[in-house]
């Protein structure tokens, strides 16, 4: 199938809903798939969305749910009866229905689990509810298929044909003891080439990757990165079986916090959609700008320091933005590639000192050419060979101080548990403008006397 | 198991190996996992390497070469034969044997491919390095179980466990016709619920999500991100079935894309590891260096072409700073919102018009407080009114500028089909710098005299 959401489609599907026109609408969206369907959810305003919604049936209708973004699933709840919440996530696996409820109103939450038929699904989601959001507990998923160890592989097949009824995708089967201990996993392979008779106990994998339910989701992605698992199990500190985290949510992890890094690098200081009102997008950019106005009205006293030397120069100031810019560029260079390889945990065994040593060399090799350039240039156009020269001696001194300090603070961050990508962006270019500024006057001052 | 590596393990394996103490080694070694062996690899020098990796099995040796970083790799089977590597890639998946033969020099490619053994193995890994590395076919796997709809489920059972034999990890059953062509997917989960005569047509599902070879590789990874594919089926024009990606690969695929889209923001040209060559290394960072150096030199002609008014409002210059700083953070933040969004392929539907009224609104709101104050301090701390209002003036323009333009180009560049993380970064922050410049003197000289 090579179905794509194209705007005709949608167009299509906007005038039949103002039509109300419900048998195209039905017809030409049941086929979908519930990301399709979910998609054209976001797309379409929050009336027509809830007409549409109501069209699907009930299993189709849940599936949708899970695939719709948060904040519009929440304006979206926002008309629903907790009754009618409560059977929609009534068939979901239990992460799925946890997600759900707990983006709602508290008093809300409990008339729902109150709602729920099943009790084994609700004692599930109340468990799943008591884990932090970004621990393994609070990503697993309680629907997974086991076997005994003791039990032979005719029998096992027999038992886990009933089991599967409540599991959406079978990976792979885990093996526990008589205490419901997690013992090892069980490849589909290998017990598709099994002859009936063999016990689980005698074909099953030991020493599976586990991660523990408090541990956090970060750290469970990246194990599932590295060892390129598509399903881990996760087990309590008794070693008894939880739950397992598929790839999926481990991919949503991973995004989100590439995500963030990538905003934060930005000067974006919380995870923000193009679709979020306009009083949290500009909350969320301004605590980086009022960082920038800091830096900018200190940058402001240092150049004001210098204002009788600038007064006799004044062609000095005309090289004030390429100092600050390439002080700024080498700083982001520098900085992004330590955030990212802490991000890849790439080079946790090298020493602090070789990394600096290196970049140092990178400064000086790129800082000479630069330095070159606008030495000839400013000779050649001003033919001014002290201001030539400064130019070029503060190119230098500014890449090398920018490449290391842009090293150096991720490092740091890092090695005291925070966030390196606090460093990138506005942080680091800031702080390159007010020394780079101060290099470049010092030096000047240093050569025209 | 809870295997962490730490820096003492890798300091007993180094001592071990400055001893040669293969006894320690190899008790040591073996039960790690092929991805923690590949990180040892990596951090301990080359001719340890070697002599480590002649220590291990022969097929523990070919799951670690797999694993192992595509620089160290290359530098690592230098002192392979032909013949050697033919035997390590002998029992690889197709894909993960092509991976390996294509970064080998032309010459040797040749003859470790005939030196294979197996020859469908040989000509499965000839077909796929025909396929572009960005393609579906060039991150596909050859390896797959495959059922003909006319069999049934017991017939099935046990001609897939003769298939099963060459396919590391099975996640679902493809169904073909009797032209192989590809007709849809069985789960695991149905095929071990359904009995015995149940013929395969009535329990596969129809319209299952195919990718053609020829597709790109980045559509193929979001595909599978959006429907929370776990595998999915490759096929030619024909509908001929031809092999799958797995998540694992497409995982690869879009961190590859998150961090190029990083380091592209960052001003670094081509995607580049902390372990990469000095040479390399200030290659990447040099192009956007250059532009920066570009942008600097007219910087400085629009405040040359200022230069009389500077002599006479020396402070103007104490500003400039500010005013860089701020058009450079507004234009990233912008510029950052609208290419994760076009990344995430999230704002497909909204008109550029709506986006752009939004983005004024914001950098209107933000530029207010921010100019406010600005306007606040330069009065207080200077007592100088017509100072203050030019730079709250120039705040709220310079603002308006740098969000308007931060949001239009990455938008206009993803029309014309040009990756818009090129627009982020030095590019937005360069032309903001020398608009800023303009838009500040124009107003202090309107508002001076």
């Amino acid at each position: 199938m090579q179905f794509e959401l194209t705007k005709e489609f949608i167009d299509d599907i906007i005038l039949a809903l103002e039509k109300e026109d419900s048998g195209y609408i039905v017809e030409a969206i049941n086929p979908l798939h519930p990301a399709d369907i979910a998609e054209i959810l976001e797309i379409i305003n929050l009336t027509q969305a809830q007409f549409l919604y109501q069209l699907l049936d009930e299993k189709l209708a849940s599936e949708v749910l899970v695939e719709i973004e948060e904040d519009t699933r929440e304006q979206f709840l926002e008309s629903f009866s907790p009754k009618e919440i409560a059977e929609s996530v009534e068939k979901m696996d239990a992460d799925d229905a946890t997600d759900i409820i707990q983006d709602l109103p508290e008093e809300v939450q409990e008339e729902v689990l109150e709602a729920l038929q099943d009790e084994d699904h609700s004692s599930d989601i109340s468990m799943l509810m008591n884990y932090d959001e970004n621990s393994a507990g609070g990503i697993m998923d309680t629907e997974f298929i086991s076997a005994d160890w003791n039990w032979t592989v005719k029998n096992a097949l027999k038992k886990l044909r009933e089991q599967v009824e409540n599991v959406d995708q079978v990976y792979t089967i885990y093996v526990i003891d008589s205490s419901k201990k997690f013992k090892g996993i069980l490849s589909l392979k290998r017990f598709l080439y099994a002859s009936d008779d063999t016990l689980i106990k005698d074909i099953y994998k030991q020493d599976s990757i586990t991660v523990f339910d408090n541990e956090e989701a970060e750290t469970v992605a990246s194990k599932m990165e590295k060892y390129d698992l598509v399903v881990i199990p996760v087990v309590n500190e008794n070693q008894t079986l939880l739950g397992r985290i598929t790839i999926d949510d481990a991919l949503d992890v991973i995004k989100e916090e590439a995500e963030k890094d990538y905003q934060m690098a930005s000067g974006i200081s919380e995870k923000i959609e193009p679709s979020d009102s306009l009083f949290v997008i500009s909350r969320a950019r301004l605590p980086w700008l009022l960082i920038g106005m800091v830096g900018g009205i200190l940058g402001a006293y240092v150049i004001g320091f210098f204002e009788e030397h600038l007064k006799e120069n004044a062609v000095m100031a005309s090289f004030i933005p390429l100092i600050l810019a390439m002080g700024g560029n080498v700083g982001v260079q520098s900085s992004a590639i330590i955030v990212q390889s802490l991000a890849n945990n790439t080079l946790n065994y090298e020493s602090i000192f070789k990394k600096l040593f290196k970049e140092l060399l990178v400064a000086l090799f790129n800082g000479l050419i630069c330095a070159f350039i606008a030495l000839i240039f400013c000779w050649l156009t001003r033919s001014d060979f002290t201001l030539a020269l400064t130019i070029g001696v503060s190119l230098v001194a500014v890449f090398t101080y920018a490449g290391l300090f842009g090293t150096f603070v991720p490092l740091i961050l890092n090695k005291y548990k925070i966030d390196p990508a606090l460093a990138t962006g506005p942080f680091i270019t800031t702080t390159n403008d007010i020394i780079g500024l101060l290099i470049y006057f010092l030096i000047g001052i240093a050569l025209y006397f």
